[in-house]
């Protein structure tokens, strides 16, 4: 293994480890010593990748967000529909990807900056609003950063509610819900008859993303 | 001062002092020890009220949703509007409703019930809406019990938001976003058109319900 490979390997073994140990103990809680335990690699290791414990929760932040990639749709109000399907997906599968949710709503956590994950998703959405809104799939009263706020915001809770109730176990019927409530204000009726928007779809677009033809072709951690 | 009145004050004085505590340090954190020291209440007389950690929180949960009356309207939507941007405005201006609401938010109180308070807004929106619909306000696809969940699931989702950019001061101008991108999914044009619905609607409601002659006739603890 090339020593390149090696240090990316470490790296998330050590997000992982800090992940892990973020969502049994909150941010507060939570030590260095203790995420060394559970990663099991040498003191040098982790602090050759990560400073401090802030470093080691930004880096668990980013983990929901980086990366993130949606094919792309002739409709970019169904890329919206996906991004929002494929983020309850993956918090149904993916630990790092709850772990990181999980701390960016950790209202404990005072001495984190958590708006990171919110102000990227903003961004995000709004870029995929803006590009809805050039092909003329919007309502005209529309303004694509506050459409962006309430989107991520109201997501936000559901997730919270979904957890709290199933352990997330509902949470793709419940997003599908939140946007067949949403969507009807943003976006022109006959866009809204066309889309693919069942609590299945965010699965449907994780299968297809992890197609060869469809995988980013940057070097990534993730 | 009558015994019950100085009960009545006890109970009060000892779920604030739970309440601080349970925001400074989160649940898990938390000991009765410190509540008590917080309190400046004997012992006896904090398990006079409340036998455990969990009884205290459930009695801080209670304060977010207990006793929450707002003042009856002919349109129902309306009484929508109010109720949900009433509770902005006390997360803005209580403690014990901000303490309240950040401990139902406390994902790491894994041994504490937290669905009650989601379980009661639910409950206490979906009979608005109930009622909205027997007088033909909402839109003809509504199932009260559905639309419900996504109200309280997304308001829950911009408060936290709201928190983590501007410590809630910017709650108010996001819950009117939200209630803007819902209620045309939810009710008549007609209904929509005729709403009182800014910013500044908590605190009107607020104060309106401060009013002698629309004060709740039963014995409260708040």
């Amino acid at each position: 293994m090339a020593k390149q490979d090696r240090a990316i390997r470490t790296h998330r073994t050590i997000l992982l480890a800090a992940a892990k140990v973020f969502e049994e103990r909150g941010y507060q809680a939570a030590t260095i010593s203790e995420i060394l335990n559970c990663a099991g690699v040498t003191k040098g290791a982790l602090y050759f990748h990560f400073r401090s414990k802030e470093e080691l929760a930004l880096g668990v932040l980013d983990a929901q967000d980086n990366h993130f990639h949606i094919p792309r749709r002739p409709c970019r109000t169904q890329e919206l529909v996906d991004i929002v399907m494929l983020h309850a997906h993956r918090l149904q599968t993916d630990p790092m990807v709850r772990a990181s949710v999980r701390l960016a709503m950790d209202q404990m956590a005072t001495t984190l900056d958590r708006t990171g994950p919110f102000q990227r998703w903003s961004q995000l959405i709004q870029e995929i609003l803006e590009n809805a809104q050039t092909q003329g799939e919007l309502l005209p009263h529309i303004h694509p950063p506050t459409t962006s706020d309430v989107i991520v915001g109201s997501f936000a809770g559901i997730q919270s509610m979904s957890q709290a109730f199933t352990d997330y176990n509902d949470l793709t019927t419940r997003a599908t819900h939140l946007l067949r409530h949403l969507l009807p204000t943003i976006t022109q009726p006959p866009i809204i008859t066309n889309l693919h928007l069942t609590p299945t779809r965010g699965a449907h677009v994780h299968q297809e993303t992890q197609q060869p033809q469809n995988q980013p072709t940057t070097t990534t951690t993730s």
